[in-house]
């Protein structure tokens, strides 16, 4: 696999930042978690004067073996139907783009449906879907290194134009599957935990995913005494998944904010954290759903997100629904007042 | 005291909009919030292609005698150097407004200052301040009636402009005060739970607080053995405070949605709903801070905020701030493709 050299941010600039948000004529703390990302886009862009130029969101698309198992409630024709959908301009994560000013790049990475043909579809097919991990790794060690890459050049695309903030998005039905697996190997808790209802399974419906999943987990152990993060991250994982934990690391290796979406997205970031810790630095949690234990896979890794609406749409829509707030905080730190320039009796 | 006439939204509209709301291509319920938003705004709209054409936002300006007593961190000069320095657009106001394309009315309702003169403050000013509740009532019935008055004509001159979405915030020193009084009062909770740190009182500071309100309520309990919502809202209200409640009540008379802010403004929203159940039906309520008891009080309403971000500058900023996602609803309902349009296999 690709390394990626990932530093922090350098601490040098923090108490400048600090005495420079506390300075804005308003109570100290007042704007409350608008400065603490007033800090953290400081921090990671190395200035006073931070910029969210050129705001681009990858949504990538692929296929999951694991579905033939029947853990989702769509069947996985819905992945390129949507995928073409979005080239229409008509699906949630379009709308939330429209709105927020984002580019949107929809990628094939491993859709199991031919869409070399579609508009608007870039074409980066690694595979037409992954295998069963019910019965073996969802994808070689090259496949892996090339999904990789692929989301890493995917990131460098976006950075080549100005991007200042990526923003990473999925379409896989059944990827719900591997982002449990991956959250109970990773957090070290029991996948029952973790397991949840996806795009709207019935109780019945979760029991069943639940116990095809704990299959595919005992297979994988008994195979694995020890096991490394890669592994785990190859057994199980999408094509749309790995691309996404290779656009992150990309982008946090070019020190570029990087906004989380929800469940699924939060298990590619907490794989992405597992393999560079480093990376969390350039991380913004955007949005915990409803999704069974996303919330415990924040605490995980020490995360709080911005919003909590009970969005469980993916697309990305939830990082991209939080994007207004970190667009708050930067026009908050280059647009407001200071209190002497305001001729104001400071406050605290 | 003017009255209102406010009905609540029409319910026939109701299984239109959430058939249409259903049929949009994601899985049912998967926007969450966002879908009781838009049944929200498209009730109160009476329409299945709601808009929030021409948001106004009214910042109401008032000193209150309470401040006399050391109830809060801020000298009350403070309010009226924030007033002009709003018209310099140096606020955390005016960056929200920006943000978001809100055309920003600052208007001085009962500042205790001679702003007359300054350029870009709409003076409607009803007296220099409120008098001191602890000893007397913070203002006469012909006072408390002008500012209600004064609060449905501002928003009557929003409306005439096309307005579809009324927000409210307010800039007055020591403003925390009357409205714990109001939530303890109208909610039946204890004073002390309702009495928080303002702008940023220490412990010593809220006990302070705390002793000089409960005496006033002692005192006005004293000398009213009965006692009217109306009573309550004049004896300790503020003329920013009272105008929003007008401005409120005017909004919903004319089924207009109403941003509902932090502290302050929900305890207004409060006064509003007690005056007139149905104006409920108008508001989102938008963000809860950390001033004690926020959350309760939107409890006692059977309300939830959409953000819970530690707000508390007032001004409005945590309603404004709310704003997008209240336009990603609309955006929804309006732009994403149904399942049939799309002919994507519906999913649940």
């Amino acid at each position: 696999m690709r390394t990626f050299e990932i530093h922090r941010p350098d601490e040098g600039l923090r108490a400048a930042i600090q005495d420079r948000i506390d300075n804005l004529n308003k109570p100290k703390g007042s704007l409350g978690r608008l400065e603490e990302l007033a800090m953290q886009v400081c921090l990671v862009q190395q200035t006073l004067t931070p910029s969210l130029a050129h705001p681009c969101h990858l949504l990538l698309g692929g296929d999951h073996g694991i579905e033939r198992e029947g853990v989702s409630l769509s069947p996985r024709e819905v992945t390129w139907q949507q995928m073409v959908n979005f080239t229409h301009g008509g699906g949630g994560v379009n709308m939330f783009c429209r709105q927020h000013g984002f580019r949107l790049r929809i990628v094939d990475v491993g859709v199991d449906y031919d869409l070399s043909g579609v508009p608007g579809i870039i074409s980066r097919k690694i595979a037409p879907g992954t295998r069963n991990f019910l019965y073996e790794a969802a994808m070689s060690e090259e496949e892996m290194d090339t999904a990789i890459a692929t989301g890493a050049e995917l990131a460098d695309e976006c950075l080549a134009e100005g991007c200042r903030v990526l923003c990473v998005g999925e379409m896989g039905i059944a990827n719900t599957s591997p982002s449990s697996i991956w959250m109970s190997l990773f957090c070290g808790i029991p996948l029952a935990e973790c397991v949840g209802a996806g795009a709207g399974l019935d109780a019945p419906g979760i029991r069943r995913k639940y116990e095809v999943l704990q299959a595919a987990v005992d297979g994988f152990l008994q195979a694995h005494a020890r096991y490394t993060v890669a592994e785990v991250v190859r057994y199980f994982g999408g094509y749309e998944m790995v691309a996404a934990i290779g656009a992150m690391l990309r982008a946090a290796e070019r020190r570029t904010l990087v906004l989380v979406d929800g469940f699924i997205m939060t298990a590619c970031a907490l794989a992405a954290i597992r393999l560079c810790p480093e990376a969390q630095d350039y991380m913004v949690f955007c949005h915990s759903g409803d999704e069974n234990g996303h919330r415990r896979m924040l605490e995980a890794i020490g995360a709080r997100s911005l919003l909590t609406l009970g969005l469980r749409l993916g697309e990305g829509t939830g990082a991209l629904c939080a994007f207004p707030l970190i667009d708050s905080a930067v026009r908050m730190i280059n647009e407001m007042n200071t209190f002497s320039h305001a001729n104001i009796t400071k406050y605290f």
